[in-house]
């Protein structure tokens, strides 16, 4: 098979029209692109397949909320706050750059630099001749004394976890600046990432577009416990479209400033993170690249059964533990190569601001490996914060089948004689006792018994006041609570539907065995944008009744289908939906007309077979429902064998 | 039949959660709601609805584009300077108003007030007391003389067709202030409705949310036709958020601030607007109420086939009623009350600044007859501004299968002599020689002709020149075109699914005969939220394995379901999921343990049938899927009787 080639499927995405950047006509704008016909029905079947593998198969509450947010909201989720990227500026032209992006551009550079230095070094010829200084961001040959290049490799190795502060240090120590112009970078500055507005006439009301779906998900805990009957675990789940203002956005889909999300919120028991269906997943391996690893500076997964990794504790729990099984074998059911899919625990410094344990699928493409799931442990942080904000309770209460009983030292002051004795120093000592903790009520009763009724206590402004068993009660008392409150924790998948989707269409991309222009996107038939292309041999009209009842009965079994009568060889119109992934074709010839016969071709092996147009149509929806196999198919009916012609 | 009540209904929204404000903690932001559960799904199986019934019926390409969308593209389709509402400010209080819906809102109450001070007039007990002044916009009975009242009555009808200006005016002659405090009114002033914000971190990129899908399809028109092939006529659709910062958002999910379109451009030659499967629609009756209609002052529509409706020139062409008579089928297909459906035309003064023809569907609701899907013929309009704007060349080129030939008379003018001869003038009478038609060049070369070669022309700035056929040739002459280039007018269908949503909920709800608490949602099962219910008798434990192994099966079977286990009585989860919508309930009882048998319960008629459990999963199956009705259900199985218990 040829080598990969990022520059040939670009160039097969953007004449299938998968995708491409918005508002060509006007220019465009970064980080910002349309789905055309395939790339949009990619898109709907990827998301189809999304909510039938989780919201209807674990009964999750779905829901769609506003993007428009008002500051309020994103202020105490802590996004006004910390959801920003640093930015620096060329002093002289203006042009602006996000600060890590930048240092690792030019670093990475300058290591390409010290390779080719290296390499045409032990060559004799034009060693000499390119030894200039770098220009316009092009590896050129410069060595770097081993020092400088271990240094460069541990800076690109942590970029994600530097402050800006630290970021303006590396720029000023390793002499960084504009690869474009050698311009001077000003320090570091923070810019939020949230894409803001106003609402509403009065300009008083601002808003921002959400930067996750998560937060509606939260705000509607209380009405989705209700609607759930009370009971716990439960999961909501959202599918929408999310904003981050990215600073320079680049890598295609894998960097974009709008984009689809789909996040799953599943709410849990803090004391009780066990999943009732773990034992259906607990076999599955899945490659996992723990803290312990990347700590070593390794990058080599282990690769174990999810229960294993519950066991040892790499996992924390069962509920995180069953999504990652769950994770993965949604996306191996895409199409997504396994061999290319691992699971990346954060560092303690690189999570989110409200995050306490989070792992990333990540799938490799050739932009390396990249973030496409990230699943978190968001712990109790956003119902707490917005509970304490709102004063809304967003509390599970349980009850329980066994009461808890438990014993507790208790202080009773009788007031009527309290009051009067301490006057305006009443209040003050009373917040002193009503604070003393069980052992130190102890302490006081076990004083005062022995004192024959009274002592003396000092309060920490220095205070002095005598109390005694004449107005104060200590006493071990029973307590009985039928009903547990507990704010419950959020375990949160989230899933980046776009990079998925580019990740999906590199590792289903190749082309046919000694001819490079021929390039095949195997789909999985349930992902495939069509399901079938319907040609007739040529453009005779003797063949327009059968394209016209064909299609109408593919349409009924909801077939998705792409027709194509164009005057084009079949061989062309074959190879065009092979680009386009479209996994089976019908084709109509002469033979069709007198016998009823139709051939129907698979895309990845080219074979055909020849049947009864009625038996054909049998076989395509058992195929695209993924009931059969198109081996099995070829078991069952012989190879029609008959050349394509170009 | 209980009488309709909105708040009993609104009560029901929220108790089960279809939607309700979003950020209601925070107290909540007018115009932005959040789906729910039913709400989300309801909204989904419409999504689906609409893409079978049109995208896949049509094989039309469907596309997704960006929200975010730079100044310069909306500024071109003329949305940043006409895309707006006129607004009031209360000069003390600061509070604005959309100004026409605050006229009409104090007109009605005072037509209000006049009604009851006529009614009460009659009577002769408390008629005197209350004839005190308005206040707070409460109806309070002031009688109005004849002619004032006729005015109002004019105002009211012509409301949605005034200027700036003749608001500002009406509000003045009519003593118009702010109906809660009697504040003045300042003069109305534009808001423009589109939510602003900026692109990058600059500051310099300015962009809007959107406020249509249709922009991004335009733009990428030319991508399109290719990827159709090039063949015309083809269509577009599109699914997304679009928003609009709405001046006073009212009236629930009827107009709000972010919503869900779903919009088909249909690209069309302007010279030949026939549709190829019109005659699939034409003997289908459509409620019409056209310009004449309307502007006799009549609100009665005319009931006529569409085939008709063309042949009469009402509806201009077929392919625009081709898409009124299936956007009837679609809306009737979901569940609207065909005899609350009905189209109106756009009066001219009316029309957005980019329609030359418009039909609205109009759903009638308790809040009146409301526009839920706009039908517009944009013409050549969107291409033609991008196009100019951008010099991106948005046309068709129709190879011609016969050229088309024809003569004309053309000038041609020997510069070797001409350009020496005028000098300076030269460029000046060439102009105006090259502007002549036809028959003016047919007059001249018969001038020259007679004056024995040559002649004299005055030119419009007075001058006059010596013109011969030494210079001048006019000839008649042959031309072939073997392509003809034009710009495709549009069609656009374009559907504001929560308007739809939240009509089609008032129109499938009721409440059972002698019960007003028990009210009923009759969603078709294709659109209901949820397909089936799924009740054990009680929370036996005994009838866990059977909820699960069927809920297990209808989930293979890719139905979706709601459990309900409460400790609630059958009859009260019955009650529960008729509120949903929920068409069927299997219920597991002691019988279902022993012998395998469960019933199923249909919605409306609460009648059951009880079979094996196979039995019944095929039944619901074809149910759901449309197969088969409950009518003949019951003709095939036994009807099971049992007493709904409470």
């Amino acid at each position: 098979m040829a080598e990969f080639s990022r520059a040939s499927l670009e160039e097969l995405l953007k004449k299938r029209f998968f995708f491409a950047p918005s508002f060509s006509a006007y220019g465009g704008v970064a980080g910002l692109y349309d789905y055309g016909p395939p790339g949009c029905a990619l898109q709907a079947n990827i998301l189809d397949s999304w909510r039938k593998h989780f919201v209807l198969e674990e009964d999750m509450l779905e829901v769609d909320c506003s993007i428009m947010t008002p500051h309020d909201v994103l202020k105490t989720s802590g996004h006004v706050d910390k959801f920003a990227d640093w930015m620096v500026k060329d002093s002289q032209s203006g042009e602006i750059f996000r600060a890590d992006h930048l240092i690792e551009g030019v670093l990475e550079t300058r290591l390409d630099g010290d390779k080719k230095a290296r390499s045409t070094a032990t060559l004799p010829a034009t060693a000499g001749k390119s030894n200039t200084k770098k220009k316009k961001g092009k590896a050129v040959p410069v060595q770097l004394d081993s020092a400088t290049k271990a240094e460069y490799e541990e800076i690109l190795a942590k970029i994600d976890n530097y402050t800006g502060p630290e970021l303006g240090e590396i720029i000023k120590k390793h002499n960084i600046k504009n690869p474009e112009t050698d311009g001077d970078l000003t320090d570091p500055i923070e810019f939020n990432l949230m894409f803001e507005s106003s609402i509403g006439p009065t300009g008083y009301l601002k808003g921002y577009l959400r930067p996750e779906t998560a937060q509606g998900q939260f705000l509607n805990f209380k009405k989705l416990l209700e609607f759930n009957n009370d009971k716990m675990p439960f999961a909501s789940a959202s599918i929408g479209r999310s904003f981050r203002n990215e600073i320079s956005p680049r890598s295609g889909l894998l960097r974009v400033r709008e984009f689809v999300m789909a996040e799953i919120e599943h709410f849990v028991d803090p004391l009780n993170k066990d999943h009732p269906r773990f034992d259906e997943v607990k076999d599955i391996k899945l490659r996992l690249l723990d803290r312990s690893i990347q700590s070593e500076g390794k990058t080599e997964p282990k690769e174990l059964t999810i229960g294993k990794a519950v066991e040892e504790k790499i996992v924390d729990n069962q509920t995180l533990a069953y999504f990652l099984a769950r994770i993965q074998l949604f996306l191996t059911k895409l199409g997504i190569n396994p061999q290319r899919l691992r699971f990346r625990q954060h560092m303690s410094n690189e999570m989110a601001h409200y995050a306490c344990d989070c792992w990333d699928a990540e799938i490799q493409s050739s932009y390396g490996w990249i973030e496409c799931v990230g699943c978190a442990d968001r712990s109790a942080y956003d119902l707490t914060v917005h509970s304490n904000r709102t004063g809304e309770k967003l509390v599970v209460r349980e009850s329980l089948s066994e009461p808890i009983i438990y014993e507790k030292t208790v202080l009773d002051i009788n007031k009527k004689i309290f009051g009067p004795r301490f006057r305006q120093n009443a209040k003050t000592l009373e917040t002193y006792l009503l604070g003393l903790s069980e052992a130190e009520l102890d302490k006081l009763k076990g004083d005062i018994k022995s004192n024959g009724g009274k002592t003396t206590v000092n309060l920490p402004n220095g205070d002095s006041y005598e109390v005694g068993s004449d107005f104060l009660t200590i006493e071990r008392q029973t307590f009985t609570e039928h009903v547990r409150e507990y704010t419950p924790n959020v375990i949160e998948p989230s899933f980046g539907i776009g990079r998925i989707l580019y990740s999906l269409i590199e590792h289903v991309h190749w082309t046919r065995e000694g001819d490079e222009q021929r390039a095949v996107l195997s789909f999985p038939p349930r992902v495939a944008p069509f399901k079938c292309l319907l040609v007739p041999l040529s453009n005779n009209a003797s063949f327009a009744p059968l394209v016209r009842d064909i299609s109408s009965r593919l349409r009924k079994l909801s077939i998705p289908i792409k027709v194509d009568d164009s005057s084009n060889s079949i061989g062309r119109r074959y190879s065009r939906n092979d680009e386009l992934g479209t996994p089976f074709a019908i084709t109509i010839d002469f033979q069709s007309t007198n016998d009823g016969t139709v051939t129907l071709r698979e895309r990845d092996s080219t074979q055909q077979i020849r049947e009864d147009v009625d038996v054909i149509l049998d076989v395509l929806k058992e195929l695209v429902e993924a009931n059969t196999t198109w081996e099995s198919v070829m078991e069952k009916y012989p190879t029609f064998v008959q050349q394509e012609l170009d």
